[in-house]
């Protein structure tokens, strides 16, 4: 099976460490190489991560928006695909440390991407989930369900609100999307389901520290997109700065917020290898990386994606976390790869080509800046559609996913709406909920 | 939200333990009645077992075969869900135990189900686990996927081969259909992903105590089914006891057979809960139940589904453990109670109809009894497709099994075939898996 891989120890090996939209763009773009490939993940999937919430909201299923890494790159034979977790790189011996031992490099692509930051209080990340992976996503699916099953049965009014009270902090694309989506959940999809507590009256609240949503889109959009949520329900605080996240509470300045969910969208950093390279990072954890993405003094160590700092010309502006541009990134550092193999240099340096934002806010409500354009309404809905649709890499996926949205949106149900997991040992634990005062 | 069920306590309660076939049934054969029912479920979804090996192979995701028994029931206001285990009845006082409080009933409906026996070998589940619930599945799809990418680098061959290895241990349905999927993982599936490892050659073996398959179908097409799999390339081994299960190795006899992966596909067991009810239990741990599936001394309390053992008069034998079997259960004893309060009798006893049993054995390959007349092969395959998703009660989850089969079956590739859960930490633990010898 490995004839083109361990028989060919002459060819350079190209290490790519992650295989999100960066690694595996970059994997894809030295297709037909004469190099040998490793991408490394601690996943076996590929992840779409722009519909991660949709997970968490009970409307996808993962395998609706994950491919395994392997299928993907099956017919690319200059790949090796490993799941493996690394520790750390020494860029001067040009050496990769996993647990399982040391992996020597010619070219290092690191593309490991983004994690949570809570802003050093890491203690919150127990009470305040963040949502990066598939198994994040399903434990807050998990926790929003099982929140409405405690509620059917609590007796006490105020411990009843909290349980009802869903608190998202960021107002970013994905805190805006999650709080649309809770908000649907709760006034659309599941009233009918129980018969103790009217879900339409649970609360969600969207905590934003500046003094307006979706801050990297223009200013109309993120009016926009305040205007839509206050609309649907959604209390949306600006200018809030949360001080503490506390078992059932979250503190908003001085004020105290009763609320037992609670979901965390607002900070990133870079992932912690990024730490044992030994150059300089920003202030989030990102690597600082030359414009043609290479690490200083070591012109054959790239970083690409959520991971990489590079600032774009024209605005002065850091390249932002999104798809695209890892995407980019990715095919410019294969280009690259190519181009030394071939002693050639004149691609220049990394040019970022914004093609907009969106940020959808519900069934019909989505705001999006497409080639300068702007849209809100439901053809922005349809665009943000179709945009999400188009890079899915998976045919099958895109079948599906449009399968379950135009279901989801013709019958206001939401289909993935298990609790799996730990749910069974939480419910004997903690709910084994049977009313109290016994009808 | 609940007019209906708390201003009402003066209407008879009656109180279902179970949400799969039986107690399902069993509460939508009451709608309309003028009873409460309570339906009180440890999971907040309807399973349909049949089709649960499936999403162990990564075919199908839970959601595809799982629906919030909420949202079944949505619209019968006479009942409500609760999430709940149930700790112990006690039949004298017609109450139910739960962790938060007892609950009185007029009628109990136990539907609680079976569970893995291990034939007092409980230390055998850690290392074998069976497949019941959405987690045993998700736990075997994830076992059988990183069985693959540990095997991938593996130096040594003995281990390598022990991590190709996969035992299911049980020749029923079950049983036969793990082995023949796991059999089309390796053979069809998976091929082209993998370099170093030639996952054609991974041996799949189906143990069973008996001399023969499928020992609840006639003879005939237990025959078929094991030339079916011995062609497909799975090892059967029939008349063989498993005297040991330990980590890495089954025991068969004397022999000691080396596999990483083993499946307990062998013994069920009636739920736990019945061993409080201070009744006459068979062996297998199922309450023997009067011919109208009461319990003897209390005919407020009735046992269906897998946890009743009741004799099927025709026949003599025990009425199996079936989906169809459940259902006539749980419709049965809606009609007893309705009679009951309507002061009538004459329904006279529970009578089992068969209506046929089937397997299905990879693509193309299935065999079937249906109204007395038996199928094998690509008819059977297309019979028992129609026959597992006409009972799917969600219509969304019909066209998704039936979209994810068509593209499964023209494909030739798993679609869920995500490691989620544990995986990470287990990577991280276990793998961390880098080739030892680095081309």
């Amino acid at each position: 099976m490995s004839e083109d891989f361990t028989s060919s120890p002459e060819k350079p090996h190209v290490l790519i460490i992650g295989g999100g939209f960066a690694g595996l763009h970059c994997a894809m773009g030295l297709a037909g190489t004469d190099v040998r490939i490793t991408l490394a993940d601690r996943h076996n999937y590929h992840l779409f991560q722009p519909l991660l919430y949709q997970v968490a909201t009970a409307v996808l299923s993962p395998a609706d928006i994950a491919a395994p890494i392997r299928r993907i790159l099956r017919n690319q034979r200059n790949v090796r695909v490993v799941l493996a977790s690394l520790v750390g790189v020494d860029l001067q011996r040009k050496l990769a440390r996993f647990p399982r031992g040391d992996v020597s490099y010619d070219y290092l692509v690191l593309a490991s991407g983004a994690t949570h930051s809570y802003f050093g209080r890491d203690d919150w990340a127990a009470l305040a989930p963040g949502l990066k992976t598939v198994d994040d996503a399903l434990e807050i699916r998990r926790r929003v369900l099982l929140a409405y099953e405690a509620a059917e049965w609590e007796a006490d009014a105020a411990a009843r609100r909290a349980k009802l009270t869903f608190v998202v902090i960021g107002g970013g694309p994905t805190g805006v999307e999650l709080a649309g989506a809770l908000q649907e959940i709760a006034a659309q999809t599941i009233p009918k389901d129980f018969r103790n507590i009217d879900t339409t009256t649970a609360q969600v609240i969207l905590i934003e520290a500046a003094d307006r949503l979706l801050g990297a889109l223009p200013q109309k959009l993120g009016q926009r997109a305040l205007q839509d949520l206050q609309q649907m329900g959604v209390e949306v605080r600006l200018n809030s700065l949360v001080t503490d996240v506390r078992e059932g509470a979250v503190c908003i300045g001085e004020e105290l917020l009763p609320a037992e969910n609670i979901i965390w969208a607002a900070g990133v950093r870079g992932s912690e290898v990024a730490e044992t390279l030994g150059v300089e990072l920003d202030r989030q954890g990102r690597v600082l990386v030359a414009d043609d993405l290479s690490i200083d003094g070591f012109p054959e160590a790239y970083v690409v994606g959520d991971l990489a700092h590079v600032v774009d010309e024209p605005s002065g502006q850091p390249v932002p976390g999104v798809a695209p541009a890892a995407i980019q990134m990715g095919q410019y550092v294969a280009a690259a790869i190519r181009e030394n193999l071939a002693g050639e240099t004149g691609q220049g340096p990394f040019v970022y080509r914004d093609k907009g934002g969106m940020a959808t806010i519900g069934r019909n409500r989505a705001v999006a800046t497409v080639a300068g354009y702007q849209f809100s309404g439901f053809l922005a809905w349809m665009i943000w559609s179709l945009v999400h649709i188009i890079p899915l890499i998976d045919f099958r996926s895109k079948l599906s996913v449009i399968f379950s949205w135009f279901w989801s949106y013709f019958s206001i149900s939401k289909n993935a709406r298990l609790i799996t997991g730990r749910a069974e040992m939480k419910v004997k634990e903690a709910l084994g909920v049977v009313p109290k005062a016994d009808p």
